[in-house]
């Protein structure tokens, strides 16, 4: 099959072998997959992982290795996160951080960026009719969005701001503004802003935001060392900043600050897929405008330089 | 009056103008009052306070410029944040994050290290009888492990493990086992996690305590910058670290362990002192054991050596 393989350099092979489910698992027929910042931080030697990358998909199931026939001709997408279901962490709904997980082109696991990928059938979530494919591909990154009012009690009396205004951050932004709190996104690109000014949400450039720490919740989404330095600089005292960066190096911080305002941080990753299919089913969050290109197999390569590129927004791997 | 200045180096004066009181404010007679890890940090030059040290005092209040005339003659301990009280950080409950806040003895107002000092009379505590002088005057530290509860739910199932036996530590572990919760106490010093283990608090030398991420809260008390380094090895996914140390330099962290276990990290400071006051007045605390000595003004130097000494709690200073 056609996959693109991280083993210290990106690999584009034809010959790849389609990968054979392990009891319970599903085999399932990619149609489109999402390139991640992670994936370009996977590529930069971010965690070691070598093998087919590649955790966004949107697929159908070909086969399944047991009892759940019923999956068979399904439109899925997938929690990437497969814990060992054993130990302490799985057994007490803390799967998602089982050490031993394994995670879908991140961590002992091939990924979706090829023709066929297997997940545990617990894994997989049914995608509804009115989904297109190139929505359902978001619920993934769309989930880890959903995943901060899962963690924060987000009041409609919130005033909150999302740094960064990159695929993430927008998302978020769409995100807690269903809350009705007055959300402000703050970047760098006025491209990207329109994107979440289109769907109501407030924006300003980074040179015109004014230093005060008048923020309930602040959420760090620059992919920068410095982020969490400068939300400090925006969260009220007593109030949340939510870290949904990982960055890779570690950063020089005082942690003075948090402890004088007594601000809380929360770190954040992958979140729930039911929200996220919900929202795009009822088209309350538009995903479409964030699509910077659609990719075959055969143009790949540019794929992946354009996802690198600045200006870009989320970049889509075609294996149909 | 006696006062114990810092203006640079300690002074120890005789001849220190008594304060006069400003409208609603009382003047109080200090009888004692505790040096605590803060004052030795504002000697090393932390936030470079000058004026008269010190912020944790039991006293009796002797004049009062204002209408609350029928305080005179109280005993009283008090909170030692003043607010402006009139920007929005004090008009919305956050006085104590006012950002033009003056705090006894640490910023822009003279402490309690000193026969007389002045207070707000709303910043004012009327000390039961039955709490003696020398319990009164940890309202104020124990009113800082109270703000843990206040700001985390404490859980009667949660593993806590406080990092740490200093006094704050000692206080800390001490209150949360109040909850009912299981809390385990790590440190250096035998004779002074005796004091825990005395008052029912488990207690485990720093060198056994054995690396597991399985704490659903973790306290750091140690003061260390490498505490929160330490805090991520013990925490559970999803748990909560809270952060009872200022540290005066800013400490190479790596963040992303924050955000791949998804850790919810708050700062914590000063605290409520009514239910400080409760549970001393109802002896569920017992601080006594955590003084290490009661010095008159006249050997105050040695007060600050002996509070320096890493075998050391609570020095009280004797202002009768």
């Amino acid at each position: 099959m056609r996959a693109i393989l991280f083993d210290g350099q990106l690999k584009f092979l034809t010959d790849y072998p389609i990968p054979a489910p392990e009891p319970d698992e599903a085999l399932i027929r990619v149609r489109l997959a999402g390139i991640c910042n992670t994936d370009l931080e996977i590529i930069k030697g971010y965690k070691g992982f070598k093998g087919v990358l590649g955790h966004e998909f949107v697929g159908v199931v070909e086969k399944v290795n047991g009892a759940a026939q019923h999956l068979v001709g399904k439109r899925v997408v997938g929690e990437i996160n497969c814990g060992c279901r054993a130990c302490d962490y799985c057994r007490t709904g803390l799967g998602r951080h089982c050490p031993s997980r394994l995670a879908l082109g991140i961590r002992g696991k091939n990924g979706a960026f090829a023709e066929y990928l297997t997940l545990p059938v617990n894994n997989l979530f049914h995608v509804p009719e009115n989904i297109r494919d190139e929505e359902a591909v978001f619920a993934e990154p769309l989930a880890a969005a959903f995943e901060i009012p899962d963690q924060v009690h987000i009041r409609p009396t919130d005033k909150i701001l999302v740094m960064g205004d990159g695929k993430l951050g927008i998302l978020i932004a769409l995100t807690l503004a269903l809350s009705q709190a007055h959300v402000l996104i703050v970047g760098k690109h006025q491209e990207k802003l329109k994107i979440a000014s289109g769907q109501g949400v407030a924006v300003v450039g980074l040179t015109d935001l004014k230093v005060h720490k008048s923020y309930d919740i602040v959420v760090e989404a620059t992919g920068s060392p410095d982020g969490l330095t400068m939300a400090l600089q925006y969260v009220k005292p007593r109030g949340t900043i939510v870290l949904k960066s990982t960055v890779a190096m570690g950063a020089e911080i005082n942690l003075a600050p948090i402890v004088i305002d007594e601000v809380r941080l929360i770190g954040s990753r992958c979140g729930p897929f039911e929200p996220s299919l919900r929202a795009l089913s009822e088209k309350l969050i538009r995903v479409g405008p964030l699509i910077s290109g659609i990719f075959g197999f055969s143009r790949a390569g540019n794929a992946f330089d354009m996802a690198k590129a600045k200006n870009s927004l989320k970049i889509i791997l075609d294996f149909n």
